[in-house]
């Protein structure tokens, strides 16, 4: 069965952010009344997996092997079963 | 009054994306079926407006204009008042 795992890895409180810092620069300078940005990185991971229970197993390591430093950054998912048919077809944006 | 956006900002389905290759390929080397990858940023923006439709339509030219690439990408976000007192307190991850 085919799951999707949305897994967003966002940088802990408090740990610098350059990215974000130049993003809010960018948009106060657009304009906006920004106060703060704190940019991240977003997965849609898809994978095969029997059920729920090794679904959410299998993404919590994921997390913590590879996708995200557990040292600075804090990974968050959604999972879902995908419903779709096939294997070819795009993933919605 | 205070808002947060959670930006979300994805390749376009079909747009080549290397990162979530690269990524696919390095769970599947430590033994995940992943069928693939689809990396993307997220930004966590805080910022004044009177109202929710008028932080709405901030949000929107925000990505129009900085943010996102309408070219490439797909931007999309979640909307909620920041009930939190104060502006130095971490957001959290």
């Amino acid at each position: 069965m085919r799951w999707l795992a949305d897994v967003h890895v966002a940088l802990r409180p408090g740990i610098a952010d350059p990215e974000g810092t130049t993003i809010a620069g960018g948009l106060r300078s657009l304009g906006y009344p920004v106060t703060e940005v704190r940019a991240g990185k977003s997965m849609r991971v898809a994978f095969e997996a029997d059920d729920a229970a090794a679904a959410e197993t299998a993404v919590a390591e994921m997390c913590r092997r590879l996708l995200a430093n557990p040292v600075m950054e804090v990974a968050t998912w959604q999972l879902r079963a995908d419903e779709t048919p096939g294997d070819d077809e795009a993933i919605p944006a």
